[in-house]
């Protein structure tokens, strides 16, 4: 492995998702293991153009795997988007000694790093962190396995009390452009129906539903929503709609919001943390850049960012039959 | 013990709770232990008065001290709150030869329990199980305990996303009537602010706290909110008001909803459970009635029922003054 | 899809995982769903020995989806080792008009499948179900992405208490033949050495890097051994081994044991169990007999059992790599 | 309040628990409320003595409520036993111009304190955090509710698989000289016998109890031991014996260890934490010292720490005799 680099820099941006820290220290102890030195930056671009940086060993990311949020906090950056904000951030960097960054975020973040690299050359080098799962190029992002096993249980908490009668409750869950949360934690928690943005349910066909539900002998049901559903009503216009049409039932609502975001990572999320910081370093040092990391077919792979960008991240459609074949 | 009782039912009433299954189990083995006979009643006094009765010995409540809700359903009971649907109650009790029943629930089923005991001298006792833990007599109902750690799992998920600037978090929790939850979970999950039904905070305290929190150097702030708190405002109107009066806030929010009513017990309301089912079985068996178990200076004892439906449970005041120093 | 077949009989098999019951529910909601019957066979080849059936229907799989452990059971069966056995069964099987079986559980139960498919010309499909994810043709066994998490739960808690100088931690985990979960968890866990049957590490290598460990900096290290790890040492032997060659340390033993076979199953594996039912099921509905369907690269698959049982499962050799340079 | 009082120095010592964290925070923010300040010493006694102390302010303590462990680390400190290490310690706390300390520990960090306190003196308050609860003049000790809590996770997840015949599981948890961990876990795990240091139930009242749990029905038990059990054989050794004397059982042991000290604090030992340490900060303010703030018949109350060192925390006996009952 030719080192012609000799520091990388680190950061999140956008949105935090858990294991984002497991990426920094993978990133981190990587840096370590082929002796060259890595500076993380706080608060994403932002703190790139000013300079936010901070040394960082294999000591200093010490018990963080097992920690949600970001270390190296997170934030969006309107002057990154400026051509001067990106040349005082590339100024920083050239200061600092950085010849090569990782940015773990999403597309916004990678957008960012895709046309910093193409404007100046420099080594980039994406691990995608959402909850969403909505990148393309990965079956898995940092954080949505993690999302998953919060949200099915609060399900199972919310199951656990619908043993009365006539009681449907709806469940409010992340995904304002996918429905990859909805679909999987809707399986998962054993939904008698969910709703997402890829899908043109109608509201017709979810009153019939519920109604059907109801004749086979189902006390209660429960019903997940991704936030950006298409029925383009929110959660609580919703529960309106549906007890003007089905008066027998009392809807209760849960709106989970930003826990969804937090939490200690899953194992598999941090394992996925490890190997991409892992790849991504490698990467740098191997003299490739402008990729995105990622797993796909159980393996990890680099996909141009670019792409990762304009790609769509498909939900498995599969899974809509299997929902279906569930809640018979 | 005089033995004069032969058998004994059980029933779960009202809103359900975590611990009630356990609650369930110690009545059952304690009539095993003492050689009595013991029936469940189904679906609260509505199972009652149409006699959905399930004998239940020890074996028959095997592995369900982990279980949230109850195995027994619960329901509310237009019938039973009618002089003829408690005759129809009481008819069934005869018929199937029970000399004296546990209810579980909260205020209204004590209510229910002390009329009938009223009207037929029936030997009654009740267990309180109630996450709101309004109930006078007692420091503790069952679920109580459960659900302020189901809150602040959930507070310290959102904790781990709130470090981006500016971020304030509203998180409603249940309590239409009692601030148990929301200060107790409020002090327990480090919110900067808490709102209760039983304090008029008032909007403008709110802003000028919410400043101050800002001012000193916090880049977020959770809020805690209970459902019925005194401001009359449903959470989302609150976040319209807060965030039309300081804009420099972007506010989020989480609505828990009835995933406080469920999940494994903690280990204290199983305990809790486990000692309050022997008690209430005994206090029938020594002749005892109309009593409410409860704990009260670490130790298990009785109140008169109509004490404890008239009493009031009020907050612990000191725990204001320490949830306001710790907001510092 | 020809429907000749009109019954299907589900059974689990072997040692249990959180995931069966979500399974068991999948075979019973799609065979509802194709409008075919179903019975659930209790205790494994032993309960089918028996003719230890029930009948199966959507509702009676209800809220069970999130349940550790098996509602059928499970048992290892000498009797059906045997012809005699298998013959006893066959006819059972007969007598209630099923026309084929999905076996839920590891390789030893498949084997079981193999034989009397053989033997009888009788239809069966194997779904993969262990802890352990030591079977062929699957990137995941239900139960595996449980574990996991359930150890690295633990493996969290003890890294909070391990700050004290000079204390070492030896967890040990399930895993006899193979180092899927030390290995995986071992990584999610952050922990600083990984003994798998797998690898050789050795004694005196494992000694060499706890003192490198230690002059790193460290001043706690988390040692994750499979319990049938290559050294040949039990944990208990392997602590008093450290303990007189590096007298500096102060060990401390976790032995995880069954816990790791319980707990509610992770939305992965609900979801994984749901999607493999359906397959299972819909295999036999189309004729397909004698496979065990799994995951590879994302996407249900169908492998010949024969192939399940002899081919390996080896761990990914990548990940000893990354393992390597976590613990830098 | 006098505040005669400018500066209070916080330290735990001995073996952690889950809570110090919160009553570090408690400490911290109850000086600041009162305007005083407040310093951290690092490493307990040991630190003192040397001098390793850091400026403690609301905004240090900040997101630290719900982690484990502590942050001013914890140790043991022989030196501090002798009159010339605790000379040194006085000294360093007099350089610093501390005029009273908080110490959060055991019965030996309160014993340490209760001297210093004699020879100079000097202001000293101590705080309960074990998870033992072994400490008299409290109903709870920091983090005694979360052990319990962790304990029954683990119990119900080895529940979840005991279904299979003849399997008896025993689990090892702390408590060398006390039993309160095993008799409540036990109770609330569902354990069908426990043993604990304070009673001698003798090895062959427990065969007796399992071979009659066998004949009751029961198709598997668990046995929770309390690692200083009376019957003076370790776990593996009991294991055997049982072993020997019933060979139709088929013992699995499982082994806590130190995740009993680790885990987010639950609600009860947060809140707990913040009203210690408001209190304990407030008696010095009022120019009390030498007590231990505690919780009794669910007030805070204080005790003179020779009292607390003393005392014994004996357990419940009305526990014995629920868990006798409820394993019927």
């Amino acid at each position: 492995m030719s080192k012609t680099i000799k520091k990388i820099a680190v950061l999140t941006s956008g949105g935090d998702s858990p294991g984002m820290n497991a990426a920094i220290r993978s990133v981190v102890r990587t840096c370590a293991y082929h002796q060259i030195e890595c500076v993380g930056i706080y608060r994403g671009y932002q703190g790139m153009i000013e300079g936010d940086f901070i040394p960082m060993g294999p000591r200093t990311v010490h018990n963080i795997i097992n920690k949600g949020g970001t270390i190296l906090k997170s934030a969006r950056s309107k002057e990154f988007m400026t051509s001067e904000g990106r040349k005082k951030a590339y100024d920083q960097l050239q200061k600092a000694g950085v010849e090569g960054f990782v940015v773990i975020g999403g597309d916004g973040s990678f957008t960012g790093a895709e046309i910093f690299n193409k404007e100046f050359q420099f080594p980039v080098m994406g691990i995608p962190g959402t909850i969403d799962n909505d990148i393309f190029g990965t079956s898995h992002t940092l954080g949505y396995d993690t999302a998953l096993n919060t949200v099915i249980d609060c399900i199972d908490k919310i199951r656990d009390t619908a043993s009365s009668h006539n009681r449907l409750f709806f469940v409010e869950v992340m995904g304002r452009d996918a429905g990859h949360i909805a679909l999987n934690a809707g399986i998962g928690g054993g939904a008698e129906e969910i709703l997402i943005p890829e899908e043109e349910l109608g509201l017709e066909r979810l009153l019939e539903s519920l109604k059907k539900s109801k004749a086979s002998g189902k006390s209660s049901s429960i019903v997940v929503i991704a936030e950006g559903d298409k029925i383009g009503k929110n959660v609580f216009e919703l529960k309106d709609y549906v007890e003007a049409n089905l008066p027998e039932y009392e809807i209760r609502v849960s709106v989970l919001g930003h826990m969804q975001r937090g939490g200690a990572p899953s194992c598999y999320d941090r394992v996925l943390a490890s190997r991409l910081g892992v790849k991504a370093v490698e990467c740098l040092l191997e003299g490739k850049s402008n990729f995105m990391v990622g797993m796909l077919n159980d393996k990890v792979t680099i996909t141009p960012l670019l792409q990762a960008i304009k790609g769509e991240s498909e939900i498995d459609r599969e899974l809509l039959r299997v929902a279906e074949i569930m809640s018979v």
